[in-house]
């Protein structure tokens, strides 16, 4: 069984909410600081996490907002990936690795077993299938999965993603076309393959939306992973379009979530939340995005 | 200035061997191990480092082998930079990130200052130039360098680097001309700009060699990092294509010099180098190659 199929149920009983662990001290209300960034961040997302398990599909984990806390950063990312797994939530260590087969075989060790374990990765394709063969190899024997960069939700994507290739497609038509043929021969029981791919969600014109949707139809084995939602300005609408059949993707959305005690004016409101205001916070953005998403994607009305 | 004119320099007065310290437990000889296996690499590390930094242009540290083991590795990661920054090396990060904006400025953090400060990094371009420009912001800060990846050395390259755009040119050189630009609003005294490129140095046929001359000669202000010798099977006068008058590129090797120990027969050969066998079997490697390029690349007879 591969982690996609525990990710489909996952959607199935708890709608497509990704909450992403974005996790930087800023995001953190002052009066939760503990002695430490790295801490600090830490305590944070054990906070945000039990308040949101049963309403998350998974959660993504950005791994430079724990970089750029050094050693004690990457302690409090490993921390965090130990306290989900205990939990069994499904994470998703957002590691945008690419590197040539030697060098992706330590990656996938580093990420997929020891210390870093997660569940999915990301992966980024520019340096062809050989580079992505390494981490296949943990789909055959732990189940392991991962979601390969397509088309990203930056508008930089027009620089190279979306430039079109001598017979009419576009670079991320290439990369999708090579995920479907890899989906082929690692499929999950939910018809989905082992490797899934980042589609982002934030069309900016009619065109837009209607590529999408051409995207979502043309790949109907691929699992997406769909950033730009939220604070990236992707709404519920443009995140449907990239779903099937109610399922088939997961919308990630970090800051909206993580900061979402910010937009909250008054934390008496909070009271009852006993103090832990910024978790309540973030669960009821998470509740509000699932419904708006399960809405958008025919499953509520 | 920029870190790429002090590199400039190193290869007029050194030579063009990068060392690459991509450095895993089974490559340091075991009579050198230590009690854990990140002690033992950066023991190896330091002595290589003694071993050939007068003959080196620069070093590259592949953090894929440090990520493997963990925590302990990283630390390893972070005092071997250390080490070689006291030292006055120049560093280059092999880390191929590539994100979004926000997530790139944190990396750029991570690895432009603070513990995992380098010189120079090694980038993905997949998300476009706006995943790029955080990064950018330390060239113009602290004189700051990067590699972005162009033309690798893996055969994966041919599945969406080297595919071919509607306008007849490829990938790569889309990426090519996006960094050309980059590099005439950043250009170093030394006539290349703070950004160079990484293309591999291993043509497969004599089409491909008259690829890596047409990609040298296209691209004159872009300093290239040039992967694929040694042990990936590139020669000194693959290399040599790359270059340009005499200097515009480092050529990395990695296995063929912490690993070349492995291929002296007789131990006793290195009684004189006072049992430290590794570090001389490298330095007489990095030597070899120095002396290979220089004369492929036309500086010495």
């Amino acid at each position: 069984m591969y982690n996609m199929d525990k990710l489909y149920e996952a959607v199935a009983q708890r709608g497509h909410v990704c909450v992403g662990l974005d996790t930087a001290l800023e995001y953190v209300p002052e009066k939760e600081h503990r002695s430490s960034a790295a801490g600090s961040v830490l305590a944070y997302n054990r906070a945000i996490i039990d308040a949101v398990i049963d309403i998350a599909a998974c959660f993504k984990v950005q791994i430079a907002c724990y970089e750029q806390m050094g050693i004690n950063g990457l302690e409090a990312y490993a921390t965090t990936l130990k306290y989900l797994r205990s939990k069994n939530a499904l994470v998703i260590a957002d590691i945008k690795r690419g590197d040539i087969a030697d060098t992706a075989s330590r990656y996938a060790h580093a990420h997929f077993q020891g210390e870093f374990e997660a569940d999915f990765v990301t992966l980024n394709p520019y340096l062809g299938m050989d580079s992505l063969e390494p981490w296949l190899e943990y789909a055959d024997k732990k189940g392991k999965g991962a979601f390969v960069l397509m088309r990203t939700s930056n508008k930089g994507r027009n620089d190279f993603e979306c430039l079109k290739l001598g017979e009419g497609k576009r670079l991320y038509d290439a990369v999708g076309d090579k995920l479907t043929e890899l989906a082929a021969t690692h499929s999950g029981k939910c018809g989905y393959g082992a490797f899934g791919a980042v589609v982002g969600a934030d069309p900016q014109s009619p065109e837009e939306r209607e590529e999408a949707a051409a995207i979502r139809a043309g790949r109907p084995n691929l699992f997406f992973l769909i950033p730009g939602y939220g604070a990236q300005g992707g709404a519920a609408s443009d995140a449907a379009l990239l779903l099937r059949e109610g399922n088939g993707g997961v919308v990630n959305a970090s800051r909206s979530i993580i900061k979402a005690w910010q937009n909250k004016a008054n934390e008496a409101d909070y009271a009852a939340a006993d103090n832990n205001f910024a978790a309540w916070a973030a669960r009821l953005a998470v509740l509000e995005m699932r419904d708006e998403i399960l809405k958008a994607s025919g499953r509520a009305k």
